[in-house]
C-alpha cells in the first residue's frame, strides 16, 4: 500500500498513492505546483545553506535539527517517485555510522541532550523517509540504512528510560513495523510513548508541558504545549494504540482531541497560540494577530485527524482535517511555490517586509523563500507529494470521499472519476467507470448511496457553498463582537496591500448576506462595512484565507467587528 | 542631592530623600516592607544561588548577567542606607582585574559578544549603585571601583563602535557624571545613544528592534522590542539631552513617549505585549492575557516618566507614573513581600500553581520568591528604597507633590507634612510646618495655591476617588466589547480562588455604579454580573489590581465583557 499510514485494523482502510490518483484541480494543483516547483526550491536552499552538505562532512550548518529538514524532503521525493532521491539518499547514508547512529551534529558526541538534541527526531523523520522508498518503490540502500537505525535505536533505548525532547520517532517506528513486520520496532515505540509524563526529561525554561512530559500521555486531558510536538506524539500513540489494541489508549486520544478542537484550535482549523514556545495556550485562549499556528502543527493535525478517522470512520475527524487542509496547508506556499508562511494568523496589523533571503523568525506577515529553522517547506513538500492518501478511504462496502476533488480513485472493484469544481462550487460528480456486480455504497462527505453501480453511473452529490456569517466562542476573549465570513470548507478574510483601506477601526453589518463574484476562478465575497463611528457604508472585498499575501504587503483580518 | 536622578537643569528639580521622609501610608510601608523583608529576601536567594558567590571566584552560577542582580540590590541597600552595604561592596571590589574590568561570567573572554553578553549592562548597575552610594554616604572603596570601570569603559569603547545589547549605562554614565563632573562619561553615554540603530549590533532572533538597534534613536517613532531595554534606553537619552542641551533629541523621546502610551501600553501603565521577545507589541496590540508587562519595564517606565517631568514639568509623566506604580509597581510584591510578579497581566484563566522554589518562566499567574532570571525583585529593592526621590519636586517659586501620600517634605524654606489616607481617600491635607515670608506656591497634582504660607497653614484638596466604569480605545481589538473599573488611580479586577465564581462567561452592568465596601483599609467594589445567557444577576466583587492573588491561586480579570 504505497499510504504513509496503514495500520493493520481499522474502521476505515487507506487508498494508496496508486488508487487515488489527482486530476487538475484544487489539490491536484498543488501537488503539481509541489514536484514542479517546492521540492527543488527546498533542495537548493538546503544545499546552498550546507545543510545537506552536513552530510558530507562538510564544516558544520545550520541548527541542531538540520538533518530532519533534509530527511522531509526525502521522503517527499519518495511519494513523489522524484529521481532526485537516489543521490540525496546516497549522500545521508555515506554518513551513517557502522553501528547504525546516524547524526552530523552529535557525531562523537552522542545523546547528551534528550530534551534539545533531536538525534530521535532526526531519526524519526529518516524513517518515515524510508517507509515512503519502500512503499513506492521497494528496498533501496537507503531502506538499510534506515533498518539499522530502527536496530540501533532498539539496542540503545528499549532498555533505557529516554525519550527525545521532540516526537516523531514514536509513528515512524509504528510504521517501520508494519512495513518490515519487525515486531520490536512496535514495541520500541510503545515504550516511548508510555515513558512520556513520568517525567522522562528534565525541566526546561517552558516548562514539561512544553515536550508533553508533563502528564503520562493516557492521563492528558487536552493538547498542550509545543503545538507540532503534541500532534506527532499524539499521531505515535494512536498508531501504538491502533496496533496494540489498546482502545483506552486511543480513547484517550479521541478525548484530548475533541476538547482542543473545542478550546484551542483556531478557525482556519490551525493550532498554537503562543509564539513562546510555538504552543497551544490555556483554553479560549486564541488571539487571532498572534495566533501561531504553525504550517507545521497543521501537518501534525491532519495526520492525527486521519489516524483518527481510519481508527474509528467518524466523519468529524475527516471534517477537521478538510478545515486544516484549506486553510492552514493551503495557505503556507505562495501562489507561485516559491516562499511560504510558518506561522498563519488571523490578523496582521503591519504589513511585512519582503525579504528574498532567510526570514531568521517564525513570522506569518508575509511569506518568506526560506527560514532559519526551515520545517514547514519540507513538511508541505512531503504532504503535497502524499496527498492522495488523504483524500478517501475503502471498506469492504465501498469508496468514501472525505474531500471531493478532481480525481480517480479505485478500491476492490469499483473505480470512480470525481468532477467537481470544489471549493468554488458545490456540485460533486462521481462518475463510475467500472463496478463490481455487488452492491456498494460510495460515499462523499454526508452523502451516500448504497447500491450496484454500473459503468456510466453519476453519484452527484451537492454540498452547501453560501458564504455564511460565524459567530466565534463567547469564551474566546480575543474575538468577542467579531464575526467571520466562510463559504464551504474556506475562510475569508479581509485583506488590505499598502495603500489600501484601514481594516483598524472596520464594522461589518452581518445582517447583509455578503455577494460573490468570480475573480481569475476564485470566488470573492463583498461584504457591508463602515468605519466605527461613521454613518456612511462601503462595500469591502474578501479574499479566501489561503490566497492573502500574494499581492505583496498587507493587513489582514478573519475575525471582524461586527456591529 | 539623595537622588537617583539629579540633572543639572530642567523645569522641575528632584528632592532628594533628606528632603522627602515618608510616613506611614501607602508607599510608607511598602518602603518600610522593602527594608525589613525585600532587600534581606534577595540577598538571602542570591547567596543560597551562587550569584555573590560568582564574586568570590566561586563555581559559576546563574545567568550571565547574574552580576547586575547583585547590584541592583546593593543600590537598594545604599538608598536604604543599609549596613549589609559594605560586606557585599567589598565582595564586588574583590573580583575586580587591575584595569578595572569586572565581570564574573566573561572575565579572561572578555567582550566577544555584545548582543548577549551584558557587560556593559552590568557596568550599568553598578554604577548606579555607586551613584547610590556616593550620594547617600560619600565616597567608598564602592565608589573608587567604579570610577575604574567607568574609566576602563571609556578607554576601550569611546573610539570603538560597539554598544551592549541591553541598555542601562547609558543613564548610569550621565548620573555619574553628575556626581562627579568627569565629562567623558557624559560623552561615553552620548556616544552609546547614538550609535544605537546604526546599526551596531547583529542581526538575532527577535530582530534588532529588540534592542532598540534598528533605527536611531532620534528617528523612530515609538517604543519597541524588548520593553526593558526600551525603557533604559529612553531614560539614557533624556540623560543625554538634557545634559548637552539637545532639545531634539529630548523631543524625539517625548513623541515616541506619547505614541507608546496611547498605543502600547496596557490600563496597569504595564508595557511589553508578547512573552516571546519581552516586547512590546504592534500598535493596538494589548492582549489582557498574554500582558507581558515586566515588573521591571514598569520600573523603567516610571524612572523614564520622572525624568521626563523633571525635564520639561508636563503633568501627564507624573500621572502616567502614578497609574504604574500603583497598578504594576505595587502589584509585584506578595503583601508579605516574599514572592513577586514577573510578569503582571490583565487576566489569569487558570490559576497559578503554587511554588516555594525558583521560577524556571517568567510567569503572572501566581508570585514567585524567585525567578532563574530574577531582575524583578532585585528591581523593586531598589525602587521602594529611593522612592520617596519620585514624590514631589521643587522650584524656585514651591513644592510640587505629585503623588500624595503621608510624608514630609522640604524644599528651600518650606516645609511641609502631608496626612492623606490616599489612594483609599481622596482627601489630602498639607500642613505648613515652616515656610519662608515670600509666597510659595504649593500643588497636589493639577491643585495649586500660591501665597505667603504660615505655620499652621493646611493646603486642602480633594481628590474625585469615586469608582468609574472605562472603555477601552476601539483599537484594541483584545478587550473589545469589554469595561474595566477605576477608583482614583486604582485599576481594579474580579479575582476568583479555586472554588470560587467562573470568571468565564462573565457579563458586567456597567449601567450601575460599583458600590463600595472597606475590607481592612481597603476599599473594595462590588458590581452587578450576569452568566452569558442568563437572566439572573448577582455581586460581583470586585479587588484593587495591585492586591490580587494575595489569596492563592485564582483566576483574574481587568477587563470584564459589558452587557
Amino acid at each position: 500500500m504505497v499510504n504513509p499510514v496503514v495500520p493493520s485494523n481499522g474502521v476505515l482502510t487507506p487508498l494508496g498513492l496508486d488508487a487515488v490518483r489527482l486530476s487538475p484541480g484544487f489539490w491536484g494543483h498543488l501537488r503539481e505546483l509541489n514536484q514542479e516547483v517546492i521540492i527543488g526550491h527546498c533542495q537548493d536552499w538546503m544545499e546552498k545553506l550546507g545543510w545537506i552538505g552536513n552530510f558530507r562532512g562538510e564544516p558544520a550548518r545550520g541548527r541542531e535539527f538540520a538533518d530532519s529538514e533534509v530527511y522531509k524532503l526525502l521522503e517527499g521525493m519518495a511519494w513523489a517517485r522524484d529521481p532526485r532521491f537516489d543521490e540525496l539518499a546516497e549522500t545521508v547514508v555515506s554518513a551513517q555510522e557502522p553501528d547504525g547512529y546516524l547524526n552530523t551534529r552529535w557525531s562523537g558526541d552522542r545523546y547528551r541532550d534528550f530534551e534539545w538534541g533531536h538525534e530521535l527526531y532526526c531519526y524519526g523523520h529518516m524513517i518515515q523517509a524510508g517507509v515512503a522508498r519502500w512503499r513506492t518503490s521497494g528496498e533501496h540502500p537507503f531502506t538499510d540504512a534506515v533498518r539499522r537505525v530502527a536496530d540501533h535505536v532498539c539496542r540503545r533505548f528499549m532498555d533505557s528510560a529516554e525519550v527525545c525532547g521532540h516526537p516523531v520517532i514514536e509513528m515512524a517506528l509504528v510504521e517501520l513495523y508494519r512495513v518490515t513486520g519487525t515486531e520490536r520496532y512496535l514495541e520500541m515505540a510503545r515504550r516511548f510513548v508510555e515513558r512520556r509524563g513520568g517525567p522522562a526529561l528534565a525541566e526546561v525554561e517552558f516548562g514539561r508541558a512544553y515536550f508533553q512530559d508533563d502528564v503520562p500521555v493516557r492521563e492528558a486531558e487536552v493538547f498542550r504545549g509545543h503545538a507540532v510536538r503534541a500532534m506527532y506524539l499524539a499521531c505515535g500513540t494512536v498508531d501504538v494504540a491502533v496496533e496494540t489494541g489498546d482502545s483506552e489508549l486511543l480513547a484517550a486520544v479521541e478525548a484530548q482531541w475533541e476538547r482542543t478542537i473545542a478550546r484551542r484550535t483556531h478557525l482556519t482549523g490551525g493550532m498554537g497560540s503562543r509564539h513562546s514556545g510555538e504552543s497551544f495556550g490555556d483554553d479560549f485562549e486564541l488571539p487571532p494577530d498572534r495566533a501561531y499556528s504553525e504550517t507545521c502543527a497543521a501537518v501534525g493535525s491532519v495526520m492525527l485527524s486521519h489516524r483518527l478517522l481510519l481508527a474509528t470512520g467518524r466523519r468529524r475527524y475527516a471534517e477537521q482535517a478538510q478545515r486544516t487542509l484549506y486553510n492552514v496547508i493551503a495557505a503556507s506556499p505562495a501562489s507561485d511555490g516559491r516562499s511560504f508562511f510558518y506561522t498563519n494568523p488571523l490578523q496582521v496589523r503591519v504589513p511585512g517586509q519582503a525579504s528574498d533571503g532567510v526570514n531568521p523568525r517564525a513570522e506569518g506577515a508575509l511569506r518568506a523563500p526560506w527560514f532559519a529553522v526551515s520545517c514547514c517547506p519540507n513538511n508541505l513538500a512531503r504532504t503535497f507529494a502524499s496527498l492522495p492518501a488523504y483524500l478517501a478511504t475503502g471498506t469492504s462496502e465501498g469508496i468514501q470521499i472525505h474531500h471531493p476533488t478532481p480525481s480517480e480513485i479505485s478500491h476492490d472493484g469499483l473505480k470512480l472519476r470525481v468532477e467537481t469544481g470544489y471549493p468554488w462550487e458545490g456540485g460533486v460528480a462521481v462518475h463510475v467507470v467500472s463496478a463490481p456486480a455487488e452492491p456498494r455504497r460510495i460515499s462523499v462527505g454526508e452523502h451516500a448511496d448504497l447500491r450496484v453501480w454500473a459503468p456510466g453511473d453519476v453519484f452527484a452529490v451537492d454540498f452547501d457553498v453560501q458564504p455564511r456569517w460565524v459567530q466565534p466562542d463567547p469564551r474566546v476573549d480575543a474575538v468577542r463582537g467579531c464575526v467571520a465570513v466562510e463559504r464551504g470548507p474556506l475562510v475569508y478574510c479581509a485583506e488590505s496591500p499598502e495603500g489600501g483601506p484601514s481594516l483598524e477601526l472596520l464594522q461589518v453589518d452581518a445582517d447583509v448576506a455578503p455577494q460573490e463574484d468570480v475573480v481569475d476562478g476564485v470566488v470573492e465575497l463583498d461584504v457591508r462595512a463602515a468605519t466605527l463611528g461613521e454613518a456612511e457604508e462601503s462595500t469591502l472585498r474578501l479574499v479566501p484565507y489561503h490566497r492573502w499575501g500574494n499581492r505583496g504587503p498587507a493587513t489582514m483580518r478573519v475575525w471582524m467587528p461586527g456591529k
